[in-house]
């Protein structure tokens, strides 16, 4: 089943809010099969409204339109779609009602324009909304289904969830898929891309699509699988191409080894707390440049109490002296921005905080601070184990906020792997 | 000028990424005085991008695709693009030179898909790309312009700002405008629209729009002002409306005096930073729940290392005696999360590290660990000054990484305020 997003409003085209309920609305249907083909989003105007409608109702089999059912008068989407659907409005006496009720709640009276809310089109299926005053609608027009819900983003997520994906389940017009991802860290895309093209020639004929889904730091490999239309039970079907998606997904882990850290959308900070936390270990940071940003990556995971124990922005010599004993001959000698102090501060760290993981960082985040030598974009890392000290050097590029991000991104990816007790040897 | 985006990519419709380039174009397009009417989102398929260029060059004066000009084989746009307009792709050799150049600062080395991103059209304006491999395209076919643009976030806006709209500006197509922002913070939108209601009614008649763009923690007030065609020079008009919008900003700053901290995009952060360099002072930060997110976001700012001497994330007990001299004994009967810790924090801090301010976080970021008396969102803050201490707690809502995001933005705002010798005094 093919499906066209309509959003109305000005105000998303003036970029004043972002619209999230087309990504909600695309997850939705591709985890039931449905197909969300495109998506166009409108001035609140007449003639633009009735275009998208006319010019969707040719290349769709469900229609949702968001936004513009309002109770103002640049909220347009009902009245037209009612006429141009060929229905007439009339006011919904229980509906009325409800609306009423819900103002009494509130300590408020309705005004007319709110209970105009209750005049609902009389050739359509009322798509309940208890959050709020808009009553959801959808229509069976020349073979099309057409929606219309509030935009309202908590509104709108609850009459999608409880009441459009139900229905449309009930007509059985969904295309059964299944989709899996894989969330690789350390390569880039095109390094993922050589590795795999065996792979591509041979699942790409099975009808496999592969997904590349590229996060500052990280790529989600993104498999997925139509079932194609045949006799047997739907469960079996399902059964069988999930089967045939993990069996995909498991030859990707293993040409990819050492990258493929987790499934399914886990982020690499959450990877790393649970692993620390089966293992009843914890961990201290030690931070230059990135100035406490890793420290707090590891800390927006709930339950990050359990292993994080603490750590210092070192953001001077000084306080890397102060703070985790590096000796002030190896700064001087070295560069505060070497292997050398990274692993001292490491190794510090874990001695002198009494953790079984530390995790340094010092590099140049730029715009100044760089020389031939050590120019913006180096970085280094070091990581205190319970097997030992590993210690890296990176170069991230230009732009601080960058530099800093993938700083952040490159110590988790080398912290996991020292985790993992696969740790990355520089050659 | 009408300008139509088209957003390419199969992952924005299955909802796995996002889309923030519509957004930041939209507001991007409105500060300059070109519209943007619609915003289609199509998947990787060469019919349906065609099919859309086709449909938006008869309704638009500029075409602006984002994505799919990356190196893998779903990356359409460049192609189809290209051919469709008339062109052809040949290697540009210092594109390939720089692509070259990318790869080695990053030790790796460049493959063949690589390289094929210096293939571009003969027959287009490249828009440059500092951040990545892809460029930016611009074509005039038949009087449209047809502008396309890697579609992650960093490079796009990068290519809008620096490359297209000072291009478009040369056009002589844009009306021309002028818009003025306020950045504030400390107040909820509907709280600065009670504020601002007779100003409204004041100045709206004399075409001056005001637009509400809410950050986490911040509202954006971006004034506008169309000019009117008319006989005078384009510079006479654009000071006379600049003066009017001047003056109405100015009517702003008075009535949110205390909470309008600065204009034009300019970040809390930046702003911290500008005050401490010029009063030439140093600033220690203590963190508990926020895990190293204010010391991360001082530091993300080019130069912090002259005022932000370091941090720490003392996320236990221990670490707040330790690190920061606060007695176990307060701690012990206030609870790690009271105004008594972080005062005792915040003044530990600053005395024990040396620096002129200090401040101090402590909350309950949940999902766990609340209670009646402290309820989860429940976040105080301590701010040692030359001054003296000051000590706040704020229920800041639910949701781990939101209330981590208000908490930074709140102690940014009531450090502010401190700076300005202006503390905030609660009741």
């Amino acid at each position: 089943m093919k499906a066209i997003l309509v959003v109305v409003g000005d105000e998303i085209l003036l970029g004043q809010v972002v619209d999230t309920n087309a990504s909600y609305l695309g997850q939705a249907f591709a985890a039931s099969g449905l197909e969300l083909v495109s998506k166009w989003t409108v001035r609140d105007r007449e003639e633009e409204i009735l275009e998208v409608l006319h010019l969707a109702m040719s290349k769709a089999d469900l229609i949702v339109f968001s936004g513009g059912l309002g109770p103002t008068s640049d909220d347009l989407t009902k009245p037209l779609l009612t006429k141009a659907l060929g229905g007439h409005l009339v006011r919904n006496q229980k509906v009325e009602n409800a609306i009423k009720t819900w103002f009494e709640a509130r300590g408020l009276e309705p005004g007319p324009m709110n209970l105009a809310q209750a005049d609902l089109p009389d050739n359509c299926t009322l798509l309940n909304n208890p959050l709020g005053t808009a009553q959801g609608m959808l229509w069976l027009h020349h073979g099309v289904h057409v929606a219309a819900l509030p935009g309202v983003p908590y509104e709108f997520k609850h009459i999608v969830d409880q009441e459009l994906i139900p229905y449309l389940k009930t007509t059985g017009l969904l295309r059964p898929m299944v989709h899996h991802t894989l969330m690789v860290a350390g390569l880039v895309e095109s390094s993922i891309a050589r590795i795999l093209k065996a792979w591509e020639t041979k699942w790409r004929p099975e009808g496999i699509r592969l997904a590349y889904l590229p996060r500052p730091g990280l790529v989600r490999l993104r498999l997925s699988l139509y079932a194609n239309e045949c006799d047997e039970s739907l469960d079996f079907v399902l059964a069988a191409i999930q089967g045939r998606v993990q069996l995909a997904a498991q030859e990707i882990k293993d040409l990819l080894e050492g990258y493929v850290y987790g499934e399914n959308e886990l982020s690499l900070e959450e990877c790393i707390g649970l692993i620390l936390k089966r293992k009843s270990q914890k961990i201290f940071f030690a931070e230059s440049c990135t100035g406490g940003a890793l420290t707090a990556r590891l800390v927006r995971v709930a339950g990050a109490s359990d292993y994080v124990f603490g750590g210092v922005v070192a953001y001077t010599n000084e306080l890397k002296v102060n703070f985790l004993g590096v000796k002030e001959e190896v700064i001087i000698a070295q560069g505060a921005v070497s292997t050398e102090v990274v692993a001292a501060m490491a190794q510090g760290a874990a001695l002198r905080y009494g953790t079984d993981y530390a995790v340094a960082i010092s590099g140049i985040a730029g715009p100044s601070g760089g020389s031939v030598d050590k120019p913006v974009g180096l970085v280094c890392f070091g990581i205190q184990g319970p097997q030992g000290t590993y210690a890296y050097h990176r170069s991230l590029g230009a732009g601080r906020e960058l530099v800093i991000e993938r700083a952040v991104m490159t110590a988790m990816f080398l912290l996991w792997r020292v985790l993992i007790d696969q740790p990355v040897m520089d050659s």
